[in-house]
C-alpha cells in the first residue's frame, strides 16, 4: 500500500513541473498545469469607478437573453490546453478567457482562448452564413470576456505550427460562440501585461492578478503542497484535529488580536499558535496530532510577515527529538520530492548545528571586554555596493555600525583606530587579523561586538548577512543556485535568556526568560545546573533552518507538573495571577500526560522558498498589504454605533 | 490511478469500522483502533485545586530522578491493542496508561495497560529479586499513570483467556516497569467510568473526556472524514485554497464578532462564510475550489450551535446546479462509504423534492382566508408522551400551539371548536378530515396556521416534528434505524422572502429580502418575472437536508454584473452604503467572470450524523460550552488597562 500511494503520489506532483513534464512527454492535467499567457497588453486606458449602472431591467435583460444567461450553454469535452494532435478532427466544446483577437480578413480571425490549463488558438474562417453571428460576436469581444465557443480541431501547416506553445501543432476552426460574461468595464490591468502594476493596484484587483500564470501557478502549487503533507501525516499516524480560534488572551507573550464578546469586559482572544491545545491532546492520548493552521499576530509587518499566517503543527507523544526531527524531515523530503523533484540530502539525515558554533560562523576577530568578542563582515572589492547601500546597512538598530573602507592609509592600522579598540584583549595584530580575515586594500569591513555567550535570535551582523546577500543578488553581483536547499538543524541554545528589552511587561528585575517558551524541556544531562546556574542550561529546542532563514522550531516539552511549576514560579519568578493562566495544562501535565514534543513550521514562507519567490504575498491567495489592509473587501474599517453597543465597546482616540 | 486510490482508501476505512474489521479478520492498525478501556470506577474522592505545590528543587530532581525524565526509556515495539498470539514469545516494549491493578498476592499482579490501539494485560509474576523495583512501582501506581514496561508476549491459559478483548488470548510477562508520568493528583473522575460526570467537568478537564473511547473515536473519525473529503476533491481538480479571517464587517446580517486593530476605530470581522471569497477565486481562474473552513457567527447558542464552526466549503465555475449537485453527492457518498461502509441509494441520484412540497409533507388539513392553511400533526394514542412534555412542544415562538385531545366527546366536532375555525374555508367535515389524517380517539394532533406559499426556513410545525421525534426516541417510542440516511435535495426556494422579523437593521419599509443570500441566480426561465412579480421568481438554491435536518446548501449566483446591480438596488432596495459593501464583487464580475455556483456543508453536524451522537460538542476536540465558554482555558476573560489601552477601546456597561 505504501509503494502504490508513493507511487501515485511521484507521479501526481512529477506533473506539477512542466520542464520535467515534457521531458516525460506526459499531458500536463488540468489542475497542475503551466500555464502560457499570450495576449498581448491593452492599452491601459484609465479605470473607471467601481459601480455598474443600469437603467431599467429591460436592459439587464437584454444582455441576458443575448449572452450572460445561466446554464444554456454546452458542457466542456476539454480544457483549452489539454488539446493536441491526437484530437485533431474531433469536435470540441471549450470555455475560457478569450485574449487578443488577430484579424487578417474578414474571412480569418485569430482568438487565443485561455483556461487555467493552458491557451489554445480559436480560428474563424471563411464567410460562410451560419457563421455571421459568430464573426460579430467575435470582433465585439474584449480581451478576457469568457465565452463558451463549439469547433472542430485541425491540424496547423508549416509555418502556422507554433513550437513554443503547448497546443501549438493545432487549433479550433470555429462553429459557434457564446459569450457568457463580456467584460463590462476597462480592466485596470491586464493579466498577461509584461511588467507588473503596481503592488497596491494588483492587490485591490487580486482576481485579476491571480490570474497571471505565475500566482495562478503557486496557489496551485500550495494546495498540493497541502496535499503531499496531509498524505504524509495520515500514512505515519497523525491525527488531524482542529483547534479553537477564539482562545483567551495572553497578555505577556507577543500583541494578539482580541475579539469582544456581547459580555461585558469579557474577550476571546485569536491565537498565536496552537500550542497549549497540542499539548492537551497529548494528554488526551492522541498520540500524534497534526494541523495546518491559522495563526495571529499583531505586530508590525514586514514583507515576509502576514497579520494572519498558516504553520504546519505537529506534536507526537514518546518522541525523542531526534524522533521528532526524523518525522519532519521525512515531512520536508516529501513535500520537495514531489514539488520540485528534489531528494535532499540524498536520504541522509539534514546537518545539524550546534547554536553557538552557528552564531559564530561569522568571523570571530578577537576577544574583547566584558565577555564580548569583536565580529566582522568583510566585503570583497569586486562587490561593487554602492555606498548608500552600504551605509543603509551599516544602520541597524538604532545604531551605526563602524564600516572600516581598507585602502593603503589603513591597512596596516585600522585595528587600532576603532571606537572599541581599547576594549581588545591581547595584542592587536593588522597582519593577522587581515590574514585570516583575508582583507586586502579596497575591501570594506562591516564590524560589530557582541555577547560571547549567546541565548537566542538573530546577532546584528548575522542580519546584516543576509541583507548584504539580498541587496547582492539583487545587483546580479552574487549568484545562489536556486535549486541549493540548505537545511540545518540547531540545537543546543540556552533555555533561559535575559529578557527582550523592550518587553512588552515590566519585568520587575526578572533576571530571566524563557528563551523559546516556557514548556520546553531542559537537556537531562544539564538538569542540576536547574537550581545553581539556570543560565547555562540548555534546552531541547531545535529550530530548522533554510539557506540562513529559520522556516520552524519546536521543542521536547516539560511533562512533569512538578518542573514545569519549578520553571514558572522559581526561575521565570512569574507571579501566581500569570502562572495561573496556565493552570490548566499543569492540571493536564498531572492527570498522566506523556512525555511529549512538537513542532511548527512556517507554511508561507516554505511555499515562498518552494515557489522561488521573495515575498509570501505571492503564495497567499488574498494577503494583507504592507499595513494590514485587506484591500479587497477593504478592511479594516469602522463599526456602526448599534455594533460597538452590542459589543459595550467605545473607541477612544 | 482512480482504482488504486479507490482501493487504497477503501481498505484504509473498512479498519475504521471495527465490527466490519473483525469480520474481515483484520488487524486493527493504530489511528483507526477501536478502545476497549477495561478499567474499574476509581472512588471518586474530592478533587483538589489546581496547582502542583513543590518545596524545592530537590523534590523535583528526585521525582524526575526516579521517573519522568526525557527520553531515556527504551521505544515501544508495539501498541498496546495490536499485540495477540502471533507475538507470542516476543520481547516487546510498550507504552501506555496504567489501569486499576489486581493483585492476587505478592506474586501475581495484574495490571492492564491502555493506549489508544487498545488494552493489554500485564502480569508480574514470582518473586525474583530483579523484578522488586517494578514490583513495588506497580503497588504504588495510581490509575491513568503513564508507564514503559518491557516484558514478553506468552498465552493465557484456560478460563485466563478473555474472549471479550481484542488482546485477550495473551499478556504481558512483565521484565520491567518504568514510571514516565505518575498521576499528581486525584482525577476529577476517569475516563473509563460507566455514568458520565456532569458536562461542566468533562469539559473543564476534556482531556480526561477525550480518553474515552466514544469521544478518542469521535476525534479520530473526524480526522479521517477530513482526508476523505479533500482526497475526493483533489481526485476532482479541486484547488485547496485558504481565505482570510481577518474580514470586513457586514452589519446588516447576521451578528459576527469584530477584531479591533490598533487603527482606532478600524476593525476586521471574522467571517461568516468564507462566500464573497470564493466568487473571487472564480473569476480569478481557479476553476474549482474547495476549502475545510472556520467560521463564526456570535449568534445564541444551542446544542447544536458552536461560536465558532466547520464548513465544507466548495465553488465551481462553468458548471449547472444538477453538476454541483453531482460532484457533492459523490464527496457524500464517499464519505459514507468509507467512513461508514454504507452505499448511499446504490448509487443513484439522491432524491429530489420542491420546496413548496417538503413544507407541505406534514398534514395539510384544510385552507383558511389570509391564503393560509392549517397543518395538523397526529400523534398516534399509543405514543404515550406525557402531557408535560406534550404542553412543552406545543410553546413555540412565544405562541401556544392548539394541541386537541380527542375523545368520544369530540371526535364529531373538533373542528368546530378551534380559535381559527370561523377562517376556515368551505364546510367543516371531521368525517372527511379524520379519514385523511387518520385520527382516532386517544390521538392529539398539534395543530398550526401558516401562509400556504412559502419561502423559507422551517415552518412551526416542522420544528415540533423533529422535537417530537427526538423526545419519542429518548422515551424509547420511536425507533428510527440509526443507519437510515435520508438525504433530499430541496429545490425551488423563492429567490426573495419578506424580511425576517425581526431584523438586525430597520428595513425601511423595504418589501423584500433575499432567502439564500443576494449573490443567488433566479431560475432561467423566471427572468421575466424580476421586474413584475420578482416574490414569484424561483431561486436556483438548493438544500441538503439529512433525516430531516439540512446539513448543507448553496446556488448558482448571479454572474452578470448588471443583473445583480439589479438585484441589490431596485429588488432589495440596498441604499448605495449598502451595496458599496459588495462593489468588489460586482467590479469581479465585471472583468470576465465565468458562471459558477457552489455549496457549504456543515462539517460538525455531518460529523455528529456519522458518528451517532445528538450534540456537535462530541465531535469537536475543544468546544465552547453552552454559554460560549472554553472551560478549559476560561475564556471568553477581561483584558489588561494596557490591552485596552492599545487597541484604543474602552469597555462600556
Amino acid at each position: 500500500m505504501h509503494a502504490i500511494r508513493a507511487r501515485h503520489a511521484a507521479s501526481a506532483f512529477r506533473r506539477l513541473t512542466p520542464s520535467w513534464n515534457r521531458q516525460q512527454g506526459i499531458r500536463l492535467p488540468l489542475t497542475l498545469a503551466h500555464l502560457p499567457l499570450t495576449c498581448r497588453q491593452l492599452s491601459s486606458g484609465s479605470f473607471q469607478g467601481t459601480s455598474v449602472s443600469i437603467e431599467s431591467f429591460a436592459e439587464v435583460q437584454a444582455e441576458l437573453l443575448e449572452g450572460a444567461t445561466f446554464g444554456d450553454y454546452p458542457s466542456r469535452t476539454h480544457k483549452c490546453g489539454d488539446l493536441n494532435k491526437t484530437h485533431v478532427g474531433e469536435q470540441v466544446v471549450l470555455t475560457g478567457w478569450a485574449q487578443n483577437i488577430r484579424k487578417f480578413s474578414d474571412e480569418l480571425i485569430f482568438l487565443p482562448l485561455r483556461d487555467h490549463s493552458g491557451t489554445v488558438q480559436l480560428v474563424l474562417k471563411g464567410s460562410e452564413e451560419g457563421k455571421d453571428g459568430a464573426r460579430k460576436r467575435l470582433q465585439d469581444l474584449t480581451a478576457e470576456s469568457v465565452i463558451c465557443v463549439e469547433g472542430r480541431v485541425v491540424k496547423r501547416e508549416g509555418s502556422a505550427v507554433n513550437p513554443k506553445m503547448a497546443t501549438g501543432e493545432i487549433e479550433v476552426d470555429l462553429a459557434s460562440i457564446r459569450v457568457l460574461n463580456k467584460t463590462h468595464k476597462t480592466l485596470p490591468f491586464l493579466p498577461s501585461n509584461q511588467s507588473l502594476a503596481n503592488e497596491e493596484i494588483r492587490l485591490k484587483y487580486r482576481c485579476l492578478d491571480l490570474r497571471r500564470d505565475t500566482l495562478q501557478r503557486n496557489i496551485r502549487t500550495r494546495s498540493l503542497a497541502a496535499w503531499v503533507i496531509r498524505d504524509y501525516f495520515i500514512q505515519n499516524d497523525f491525527v488531524e484535529v482542529e483547534t479553537p480560534m477564539l482562545f483567551k488572551s495572553t497578555p505577556e507573550g507577543a500583541r494578539e488580536f482580541v475579539v469582544p464578546t456581547r459580555n461585558s469586559g469579557s474577550f476571546y482572544a485569536l491565537p498565536q499558535s496552537p500550542q497549549q491545545y497540542k499539548q492537551l491532546l497529548m494528554a488526551s492520548g492522541i498520540d500524534r496530532y497534526f494541523q495546518i493552521a491559522k495563526c495571529f499576530r499583531d505586530e508590525d509587518l514586514r514583507a515576509d510577515r502576514q497579520p494572519e499566517f498558516t504553520q504546519i503543527d505537529l506534536e507526537v507523544s514518546f518522541g525523542s527529538a531526534k524522533d521528532i526531527q526524523t518525522l519532519v524531515e521525512g515531512l520536508v523530503r516529501s513535500v520537495w520530492h514531489k514539488i520540485k523533484g528534489v531528494d535532499l540530502f540524498d536520504g541522509e539525515p539534514f546537518p545539524r548545528m550546534n547554536y553557538q558554533l552557528a552564531m559564530s560562523k561569522i568571523q570571530h576577530v578577537v576577544d574583547i571586554t566584558g565577555d564580548s568578542i569583536l565580529e566582522a563582515i568583510v566585503l570583497k572589492s569586486d562587490m561593487k555596493l554602492p555606498s548608500s547601500d552600504l551605509k543603509a546597512l551599516s544602520q541597524q538598530d538604532n545604531r551605526v555600525l563602524p564600516v572600516v573602507k581598507i585602502s593603503e592609509k589603513n591597512i596596516q592600522t585600522w585595528l587600532h583606530k576603532l571606537p572599541f579598540t581599547e576594549r581588545i584583549q591581547g595584542s592587536i595584530n593588522e597582519d593577522m587579523v587581515n590574514a585570516a580575515l583575508d582583507v586586502q586594500i579596497g575591501d570594506s569591513v562591516i564590524l560589530n561586538t557582541r555577547p560571547a555567550f549567546l541565548s537566542g535570535g538573530q546577532t546584528v551582523l548575522g542580519k546584516v548577512r543576509l541583507e548584504l546577500a539580498s541587496k547582492l543578488q539583487a545587483k546580479g553581483l552574487l549568484q545562489i543556485p536556486s535549486a541549493q536547499y540548505n537545511f540545518l538543524w540547531i540545537e543546543g541554545f540556552p533555555l533561559f535568556s535575559p529578557p527582550e528589552t523592550p518587553s512588552p511587561v515590566e519585568n520587575d528585575g526578572r533576571k530571566l526568560a524563557a528563551t523559546h517558551h516556557p514548556f520546553t524541556a531542559p537537556v537531562a544531562e544539564d538538569l542540576p545546573l536547574l537550581a545553581s546556574s539556570p543560565e547555562k542550561v540548555r534546552g531541547q529546542h531545535y529550530d530548522l533552518v533554510l539557506n540562513g532563514v529559520e522556516i520552524g522550531g519546536g521543542s521536547i516539552r516539560i511533562h512533569s507538573p512538578k518542573l514545569q511549576t519549578y520553571v514558572f514560579e522559581k526561575i521565570l519568578q512569574m507571579t501566581p495571577e500569570e502562572s495561573g493562566r496556565f493552570s490548566h495544562l499543569v492540571d493536564a501535565l498531572s492527570f498522566g500526560c506523556p512525555p511529549h514534543g512538537g513542532l511548527a513550521l512556517g507554511f508561507d514562507r516554505m511555499m515562498a522558498i518552494l515557489c522561488e519567490t521573495a515575498s509570501i504575498r505571492d503564495v497567499i491567495a488574498f494577503p494583507k498589504s504592507a499595513s494590514g489592509r485587506d484591500l479587497v473587501v477593504g478592511s479594516p474599517s469602522g463599526l456602526t454605533e448599534q455594533q460597538l453597543k452590542e459589543y459595550r465597546i467605545r473607541v477612544t482616540e
